[in-house]
């Protein structure tokens, strides 16, 4: 088995000294033209219209990797983005994985994925472990780790830690997102054991109280557990309150950038060295070429990307 | 654009007078040998055994699919049983849902997506939509319905939402699920706006109100709206408040035979019709021919599902 997930990710953020995670979420009207273009002549992908979006997307992506490999520790792709093209999306989802590996990063599948029991265990199967078929057992979609939503319970969750702690691979529960309407339901005032005794709690409080006991056996060296939190860079003040009651979990942050977050609203998710968050910025990174008044031309997508990456790198060190 | 999705949902359970849904959640090691050996054998799996395993899962379904398409008029394939299985997994789960529609079946998407924004709008499109390629649109999941997460609030449903009332297609929201750790998030007490000025609710209820409120504008001449809810089998205190609450939402009832949900248990998620519910059985109908003491043997295996099936039919008409 390979190193815990939390240390391997920790040394990741020093080696690299960046704290940032790119968002692997290409678009395909996004996708500079002569990526496409090269995609639809290609003779393997005519009159396959999916074949040949799902082949720019991969171009792309490698173009992205390449040029921040070595300033960053970790990709996320978002696989909404991949299954819009089918089963060839999920193809080269899973090639994205394989190759952000080759180049060293770590990698979260965003796939906020939940069910039940042996569904469950299916899903952490397919994306952390092993499949098995008859005599032979063989990796699927080879992730670090992946996104899970926790609105069933315990059942929904369980089956990925097992799976993770076993396999040196981890996870980040969504505990409370960056979006509006996040509100309607992770802030809700609540009873609940956990809060007996005590006043009202809001729901994302006992999320995290969750969190904290499903990472409490598969905490490492580095002090965290594989058991990680999504919680969003808009949501300062429920933030600060997540790091105290999770202080074992590495949190995943998205929400910087485009949708709002800045430098000073995620440090209250980083402990007192800095360490125990990553940053995620999909858009903001992977099209900057395209952002308006941009300096770069479509050929130029891949330094816009990686300049953007420095640009939030240096940002992210100055609060930290 | 088709008719509305509630209106065709209904309309067929009249037809096939039943109210069930077959659940299409393929386990390899549980599908009969002989379909194994032949795709495993198959000159062109051969080398590929996740296209082997593939191709078994679609050759079960197809004759699970022949054996109750005339008796029951809907089915529910699982994506986690497809996925584990990678993109060879993902093909056949498109023509899983293809199959069925050929066969007249309506059919629902149980893949539990859930996002934000546009990342919600892609994974719509892809299951219940159309996929945008340079000048062209095509389908590629093509659902009739599908499952959604609503840990994200009105941001992660309300596109969903949208594609569907454009299409005729539904989506079937989780609020109270069927399984023992459903209660850590779905029961805690709240406070809320909805519930101001009276006594605290659950927070399912809660959700039942936002279910509702996403449908209002939606309803169909079946007096059902495109937006229904996952409401377990095994939770009838539960479902008989939520039925109150959500009078123009279908229910998808999981958790019937296999998980502990009887006839008895499920009457009140229906209306004084015996309209507005199906209620899914997915090993107890599938895996019927490998039960204990079962008189079928493997080759009997469509057989041993559509006796499993006429059984179920005619337990819920009683109670009906």
């Amino acid at each position: 088995m390979q190193k815990h997930f939390a240390d391997r990710l920790i040394e990741a953020v020093k080696k690299k000294d960046s704290v940032v995670c790119v968002g692997l979420d290409p678009r395909l009207d996004k996708i500079p033209e002569f990526i496409r273009e090269k995609a639809f002549k290609d003779e393997a992908n005519l009159g396959n219209p999916l074949r040949a979006a799902a082949e720019s997307l991969l171009e792309f992506n490698k173009g992205i990797i390449d040029a921040v490999a070595d300033i960053v520790p970790v990709v996320k792709p978002q696989v909404a983005f991949y299954e819009i093209f089918g089963y060839e999306g999920m193809r080269v989802y899973g090639e994205t994985l394989d190759y952000a590996h080759e180049k060293g990063l770590i990698t979260i599948a965003d796939v906020k994925r939940n069910d039940i029991g042996s569904t469950a265990e299916a899903y952490a199967e397919g994306y952390l472990g092993e499949t098995k078929i008859e005599e032979e057992s063989m990796r699927v979609f080879d992730a670090d780790s992946l996104t899970v939503n926790p609105y069933l319970g315990s059942d929904g969750v369980k089956p990925f830690v097992k799976v993770a702690a076993k396999e040196g691979k981890g996870l980040f529960v969504l505990v409370k997102t960056s979006n509006k309407s996040s509100s309607e339901l992770q802030d809700l005032f609540v009873y609940d054991e956990i809060a007996k005794g005590k006043d009202a709690k809001a729901l994302y409080e006992i999320m995290g109280h969750y969190v904290d006991s499903w990472g409490a056996d598969e905490v490492g060296e580095s002090g965290y557990s594989c058991v990680g939190a999504v919680v969003g860079a808009t949501q300062s003040a429920q933030a600060k309150i997540l790091r105290e009651i999770m202080p074992s979990s590495i949190f995943l942050v998205p929400g910087y950038g485009a949708q709002g977050g800045t430098a000073e609203d995620v440090r209250v998710c980083f402990d007192a060295n800095g360490l125990g968050a990553v940053v995620n910025s999909s858009r903001g990174i992977i099209f900057a070429y395209a952002e308006d008044g941009s300096r770069y031309d479509e050929k130029s997508y891949a330094e816009a990307a990686r300049d953007a990456t420095i640009k939030m790198n240096e940002e992210l060190r100055k609060v930290l």
